[in-house]
């Protein structure tokens, strides 16, 4: 093949396989295997196309979500999966994501590079509408399989229902209808008996 | 809650996490585990952002491309996945998931439902542009994964390379460099012999 832009586009897609190896704390509803990057990712890709009407900014430009988180979590391929109550590991989350980044978006050709890795920097810098709509997906989407699956991932001993509260608090601005849910099933979850008070 | 709208939305959101339980045929490269539909899907997205410039018409509407490859399996929850392959099974699929969709999106508030069900009757009636684009990703995507795992799904008594072209000479008109592309590792892989000719 002589379509060289075609040949480093193709390795990035067999590449990006490796996202489906890549296991989260939480479950998928139902069984009691660990959720992937890859699911997460679609996941949060369908729940951008229906909740976006929620975005505290009226005017986000979907495609961007979209694009956004089905991109945020490839840097997991070499950095894994950090958990988001694990302070330890949370240290160095950034220089090997960094790192990440650099080796795998290098694979692509140069433009479609800067692009993934610029719609990767935004979701991590959290600053524009569409990176904080993207933000406020990416916390609730665990929160909706944890209530689904009796805390399965609450369990762990660093988990309290304050530092739940407190990760999806960000919803409070961004989205304020999903984070008065947020507080509702997280309020049921203690009740139930699914997370510690 | 009272926000009646939302909970709809809700419901249908963890409704599809079954598409993470949805097997199809090939594995994950490097596994000897399925691939689910979720993982496929969203593979189909990010290839969606990659090669939209390999479409034969090249206006297409990216997003309605991505919302196509998002939702285009859902069905699949009630009707299962039915093997490309498979002449038998293919007979009843159409009614199968006909009536998955009733059933599925109507989870939805009215206006959602109306939309997920239309993008998923454009992609399985593919006339638009943008349909036809999103099957030739739907055909692409297992080739380079049945090309990466020494030809894993081909090892079944029904498929021939005769098949394989036949179902991937879709990409001829829709996506002329694709399908350079598709020839060339179908070749090679008879060549290799992870395909019988």
């Amino acid at each position: 093949m002589k379509n060289d832009r075609l040949m480093k586009q193709i390795r990035f897609i067999i590449e990006i396989d490796r996202l489906k190896k890549v296991f989260r704390r939480n479950i998928v509803i139902g069984t009691i295997r660990n959720e992937n990057d890859a699911e997460h990712s679609w996941h949060l890709t369908i729940m951008a196309m229906l909740l976006s009407e929620y975005s505290a900014d009226r005017n986000i430009d979907i495609l961007k979500v979209i694009r956004m988180v089905t991109v945020h979590d490839l840097v997991e391929i070499d950095a894994g999966d950090t958990f988001c109550y694990d302070d330890k590991a949370n240290e160095d989350k950034a220089e090997r994501e960094e790192k990440a980044a650099n080796r795998l978006f290098a694979i692509l050709p140069e433009d479609q590079s800067e692009e993934i890795f610029s719609l990767w920097r935004e979701f991590e810098e959290g600053e524009t509408p569409e990176a904080k709509f993207a933000s406020c997906l990416d916390r609730l989407q665990p929160l909706l399989l944890n209530y689904s699956t009796e805390g399965y991932t609450w369990q762990s001993p660093e988990v309290t229902s304050e530092k739940v509260l407190n990760r999806n608090r960000f919803l409070e601005k961004n989205a304020p209808e999903l984070w008065e849910y947020a507080k509702e099933i997280i309020e049921d979850s203690i009740n139930k008996g699914f997370l510690r008070r």
